[in-house]
């Protein structure tokens, strides 16, 4: 039985440098939690050094309560002739206060020279000071040998004495980085299997994707002696992206018996993977292997029916092992046992054959095939579930909404100020039908103030309640016509932080959408009765400006 | 030096059985003429006993007149307890008329009794049959072994057996698939080697990607023997999809040295691969190894000042090799470098100590702190050096915007409708007001209806381009006052996508810049001279409604 592998994940980090890929700390703080609940050993979160963002990400993520991963802090060797206590970047790493810190340097000798300007010599001493430096310091120093295969290739010599060189001062495990993407899977057996034989310590791999093989190379390295892989969710990262974790980590539990997650916790790989893809404002791949809406999705008729008779015929994993599910393309089957699931995550417990089930099932898929997505919106499921059970309460209605939005005179375009907006907003709550007028400085910012002017004053545990992010995304229409479009709203009571989503072909509908939806999760979450429920003494009107 | 590898394409027919992949007759037919021009040896069209749609294919593809490609049809063994000259469907391969027929069998003996209901003898004799039949009407036979991998692990002598049947019955090619897409590399250059060491027929490989290794066990089945590669175009397929062409093509050629389309066809890879993306109107991948937007994009800091020094640093091979070419992407990371390569490949030279090249950095940097990101936004930022050099037209300028939207009556969520969105809008456009105003069902499809009607009547080139996809991020502000909401916004023109960005706290405000710089982009690359600049004989006052 080969000894388990350390899943080392550089979402926050290397992912960040993929196009199109932007995090703000409150995400990179989420996704740090859900690669802890998915069982990532580490998880490194930026470099200290190059922005104020990763500093503020830092001194958030060293005290979140984390089970089972490390927050590492990334970071290069010293500078040339420069002591590492004079070096900020260095002390930058240590001000980060983590646990493990991980620092390339240079493998290929070529690069030493090229890109740095400094004797083969001179990169192996700095190696080997900034390790010895902060091994005296942080609890694991880990070593990333950058272009290690190209230098390998280049010259074995060289690239074996730069690992070597950290090896010796201390390094927790030498890291092979597959820097440019473009190693060939046999060549990464070969190389590793070599560098296995010359040291005793751990050995990971860092793969790119450049050449489609990073999954591949992931695997042959584990195979040749490697015990860490580093690689993102959902293989986001520079260029053509970073290894695949998603794909890398059911491989090695599933197909080859290797531990690396714990195992219960292989379910969540879909939940996780998704809900990363809606942090980052990503569009989920639906061909994407283990996780994707397709990866279990049977279209030909020859295909259904074998499946049907035994699923090993068409599918290579059990779906449900990796938390995905099957879908037949020509008859609706699919789904059932994952939306129970679901229900019962949220503590609603429904038999397969109980008629609720039954309704759940129909709602969501029919909300789903409007571009619905709950992968981001628990609080709406929440809901969702609620109402197919006859259980929602619904806390006001919409008697009107009007948002209009000026803009004038952009004689120069960015000394455009943001225009103004203005909403007016009717709600009957409780058989009173209660207005607001709002300013902001945009359609969301006054529907928003609208809002809360109206039902705060019936509901005053709102008050703690904010809206803490607000996403849109387009979502296509093969047909031409215009686009429907998807709102995610997370808010906030300080206590929990909750998603909900509107579909509309309005980019206002679907936002009131979800921000009702916030709001009445809210209200039910902390068991407040509807006012709607209640006998009111008599129909008033209250109105307010502001 | 290895004997040249067949590449056998099935994008028309395994592809299309991909979630969401549908092709006219039409498309089929251009698809096999691009893979005819990129020197693709084989073109799978269809399977003519499944559907009309593909004997109308055949009846097409067979005259055309093709240089390199041979069409292939695809079909089963014959049914069981039938005679070949009866069977309606081996009736149908042989009508479809193309010098070369693919017909699969069952190569796992489970398959043979489960999916099939006949014994393991049985099958080997359809394998024969058939085979044998057919080689003697059509020029070549290939004998695709369905669920090669599984069987062979299951129980190798059958496996071996099924391949023997049909190379002893004349198969030109033996192809070995791995259907369920879930075998590992490793096992694929075990078993294929085992096969090479049996036979001295031609062996095939076919992967699917379900472990997202299809490229990877491509190229390992080809290093143990095989010489037939089966993919599709940007590996499209059936659940996960098949291996990608695309990728596996470079690393023969360029990584291995070995020969599959000719060598002065590779530069054809990129604009092939998009154009069947188009046809088949797929998203393309940005991070697409070798042919997507990102594959040789390069951000970080250090990475552009390496890769200015020496592309050997971040680039594993030459992006016009296969028709790529490299992109600096100007974020937050970059420095003077990376904005002058940047507006290098907008074709404007500056010196590094140019005060336009200080002027165009500062400019940068002062949006991207107010939450500017060019990456996506190419025109924006082509736009903006022309500002800064003081180069920047303006087309038309904004009077009033006005946009109102109306919501009401939710008494249940669902049941409310997306409500209506009018927008009000006059430009003035070479000293004439022009107005214009248009209903949507939302305030930003209203919002582009009412440009569009303005700015089309000044600029009838404009009728050309469209918008395709509208994205919305609202940027986090840790203050706690309304975010920052950045737009972008995807045109095209038919020939041409462009991105372009807009950023304000309100969501109409930061839509309507990215919608002026896309139109403001079409005219500047168009060559379109300004309306503003031009003499205008007197004012006059223009209006439409819709």
């Amino acid at each position: 039985m080969k000894s388990p592998v350390a899943i080392y994940d550089t979402t926050l980090r290397d992912g960040t440098q993929g196009e199109g890929f932007q995090l703000s700390v409150a995400d990179k703080l989420a996704i740090t939690e859900l690669l802890d609940d998915l069982g990532a050993t580490h998880v490194e979160g930026g470099w200290p050094g190059s922005n104020p963002r990763d500093e503020a990400y830092f001194a958030k993520a060293v005290r979140l309560p984390l089970s089972r991963a490390r927050v590492v802090a990334f970071g290069a060797t010293r500078r040339a002739g420069m002591r590492c206590d004079a070096d900020t970047s260095i002390q930058a790493l240590l001000s980060a206060g983590t646990p493990s810190v991980t620092i390339f340097g240079k493998a290929w000798r070529f690069q030493a020279s090229r890109a740095l300007g400094i004797s083969p010599e001179e990169n192996l001493e700095l190696i080997d000071d900034t390790v010895r430096y902060l091994k005296a310091r942080v609890d694991e120093v880990i070593f990333d040998a950058e272009h290690f295969f190209d230098g390998y290739r280049d010259n074995p010599a060289y690239a074996l004495a730069a690992l070597q060189a950290a090896a010796q001062a201390g390094a927790d495990a030498l890291v092979l980085c597959d820097t440019n993407g473009g190693t060939l899977t046999h060549e990464v057996s070969m190389a590793v299997a070599q560098v296995a034989s010359t040291t005793s310590r751990p050995i990971g791999i860092h793969a790119h994707n450049d050449a489609e093989l990073a999954v591949a190379n992931s695997i042959a390295a584990v195979l040749a002696g490697a015990s860490m892989v580093q690689g993102t969710i959902n293989g986001y990262g520079e260029r053509c992206g970073n290894a695949n974790l998603v794909s890398v980590i059911p491989a090695l539990s599933l197909k080859l018996g290797i531990e690396c997650i714990p195992r219960d916790k292989l379910a969540l790989l879909t939940r996780i993977a998704h809900a990363v893809d809606e942090l980052t404002n990503q569009v989920p791949r639906n061909n994407q292997p283990y996780v994707g809406r397709s990866a279990f999705a049977h279209k030909g008729g020859v295909h259904v029916n074998a499946v049907m008779k035994d699923s090993r015929t068409y599918e290579h994993v059990d779906p449900q092992a990796v938390g995905n599910s099957r879908r037949v393309l020509v008859s609706d089957l699919s789904g059932k046992a994952s939306v129970l699931l679901k229900a019962r995550e949220h503590g609603i417990d429904l038999a397969p054959d109980d008629p609720m089930a039954a309704e759940v099932l129909r709602r969501v898929k029919e909300l789903e095939s409007e571009g619905y997505e709950f992968e981001g919106a628990e609080a709406s499921f929440r809901l969702l579930i609620s109402q197919a059970i006859g259980q929602r309460q619904r806390y006001f209605k919409l008697v009107r909404l009007n948002v209009s939005t000026h803009l004038a005179d952009d004689s120069s375009t960015e000394a455009m100020q943001g225009g103004t907006a203005t909403c007016e907003l009717s709600l009957s709550v409780g058989g009173v039908e209660a207005d607001a007028i709002a300013r902001g400085n945009g359609p969301v910012h006054a529907m928003d103030r609208a809002l809360r002017q109206v039902v705060d004053r019936f509901y005053p545990a709102l008050a703690s309640m904010r809206l803490v992010d607000y996403k849109v995304r387009a979502l296509s229409s093969g047909d031409g016509t215009a686009a429907f479009i998807r709102v995610l709203v997370q808010s906030t009571d300080g206590k929990e932080v909750w998603g909900t989503v509107g579909v509309s072909t309005n980019v206002i509908a679907a936002t009131w959408r979800a921000m009702v939806d916030a709001i009445e999760y809210k209200l039910m979450k902390d068991g407040m009765p509807s006012m709607n429920d209640a006998t009111h003494p008599g129909k008033e009107r209250v109105s307010e400006r502001a």
